[in-house]
């Protein structure tokens, strides 16, 4: 690790490498959701999510030494391509240990940015990586549980906050919890009184019943939902931290919802979005927080990693 | 009319009515054409087009007398949706004769906007507008031979200048000839060194050899493109004075090279895009504008409204 992270310096730290994401607005969302509603468009991020924020702040967070031994970590999915880029843009080695089944579109993403994968089965990424990191001596870059990654993913926050001001509240989903508690990180050093209220799919709550115990609660299993960014079985120790400090609510969506605030997010405010990255939509659309009337609320758009096809089936 | 319209006046009237729209980069789009590509993304413009600039400068450029007269104008596409949606916004009544064969989707948009839909046969649409003109008084607007239309168009390219610098090329789709002229226009005013590129459909090469013969060159029939938004069988008067003093150059792309193009646009740089709005960039990709190496090119992506499945089933 390299010291304090503040998302102020992961700002510094990623400018001109990770695109600023355009904010968006769409009076027929505004309508549905009964609030002016400020899109904050990570799904236009560089490797189509929010991802490439935290591996970016991570890679050249790293000292001399660390670069040198490169970097490390297990997935199948946003977090591969975002390492393998933002290591390539470094000048730094990379590699992904990522289960046989997954995507074959995501592994020759992850390839094409010249990454080395390591397969394993699913059932022992965790120690085929931990083996690799032995042999190597490269960095674990954990997808969440990690300062770099909370502030690198805080900067999608602290740039929509300066972009349209005061949020009544801001809208986020929560997988492992690194861009829900970075969304904290930057509103506390900002000391904005926006309320965070993050987005869980059914099934998968687990965030919010970490915060209501007070410590980490697993799933016995992986949620069944069209989410797969928020197939988690539960969030990191530090992201629950900085959640039990600053969060103001956690919700849950069905799939149904997720995919009603797709539809409205491609048809209406015409983005190419996965199923996650419509959660916090949905969460909003819910109506489960309550808000004032035209209320400003922010809503994350975490990602846009989905082919047309499936897409289109999701709305068909 | 009411007097000299510029791009500089348009941007004022329609400032905080219409979108700033975002201009997005993507490195994989960056690579494919040698260049670094800046995209105007009109897709993300209210309506989901960048008709609804012209038809807002349009409408707030009527006198209180023309106001209340309401506007009319003739169009299936999404000049109905642009005008109808600018005049429901400043409180004039708009009467838009469509074709009985008008897609479904955008009959029950342009109403959802408020506006009186008069149906007519496609063969009769000029002659059924000029009756209700005559029997109503509306002011018409039309889709592109209109220079407060050109004007509003025009903005988009000026923000585009305004936010990225000088650029060596701007790609804009040919349809009316109502982007490219007004892009023209901006590029005038600023004195902008940039090369204004237009792309038309191949077999609707009509803007080429109107400019090559300095006169209006109609094609017998509308051409066969998956590009909807670009079959028209000619520019207009005005369109072609303002071409002919600046355009740089107009090529021809075929429904292949849009569907290259637009397959970028979703899979890569994740925006929902219909045909007509990715052939600017086929444009850039098919490379019969030479450019510099390292090039700063603009794109204008120029609508967006096209359903998830016929996006996916063009992609297929």
């Amino acid at each position: 690790m390299s010291g304090a992270q503040t998302v102020g310096a992961a700002r510094q730290r990623i400018h001109g490498i990770a695109h600023r994401t355009p904010v968006h607005t769409c009076a027929a969302i505004d309508r549905e959701a009964g609030a002016r509603v400020f899109l904050k468009c990570e799904s236009l991020q560089r490797v189509g999510a929010f991802k490439f924020r935290g591996a970016c702040n991570a890679v050249l967070s790293l000292s001399q030494e660390e670069r040198a031994r490169g970097v490390i970590t297990h997935s199948s999915g946003n977090h591969a391509q975002g390492l393998a880029l933002a290591a390539r843009l470094a000048g730094v080695a990379a590699t992904i240990v990522m289960p046989h089944d997954a995507p074959e579109v995501k592994r020759a993403a992850t390839l094409g940015y010249g990454a080395r994968i390591v397969p394993c089965d699913a059932r022992d990424r965790e120690a085929v990586c931990a083996a690799e990191m032995e042999r190597t001596g490269a960095v674990l870059i954990h997808p969440y549980d990690d300062d770099r990654i909370i502030a690198g993913a805080g900067t999608a926050t602290a740039e929509l906050l300066d972009e349209v001001g005061d949020l009544d509240a801001l809208f986020v989903p929560v997988g492992g919890g690194g861009l829900s508690s970075g969304a904290c990180l930057a509103a506390e050093e900002r000391g904005a009184p926006v309320a965070i209220v993050g987005v869980e799919p059914e099934g998968g709550d687990d965030a919010r019943r970490s915060l209501e115990t007070g410590r980490i609660v697993t799933l016995d299993t992986v949620p069944a939902t069209i989410a797969d960014g928020l197939r988690t079985r539960s969030i990191g120790e530090r992201n629950l931290v900085i959640l039990g400090r600053r969060m103001a609510a956690v919700l849950a969506v069905s799939d149904d919802e997720i995919r009603a605030a797709l539809r409205l997010l491609v048809e209406r405010a015409k983005l190419v979005v996965e199923p996650s990255g419509a959660a916090a939509l949905a969460g909003l659309l819910s109506g489960r927080h309550a808000l004032p009337a035209g209320a400003r609320v922010g809503v994350v758009v975490s990602g846009g990693n989905v082919d047309p096809a499936a897409m289109s089936r999701l709305l068909g």
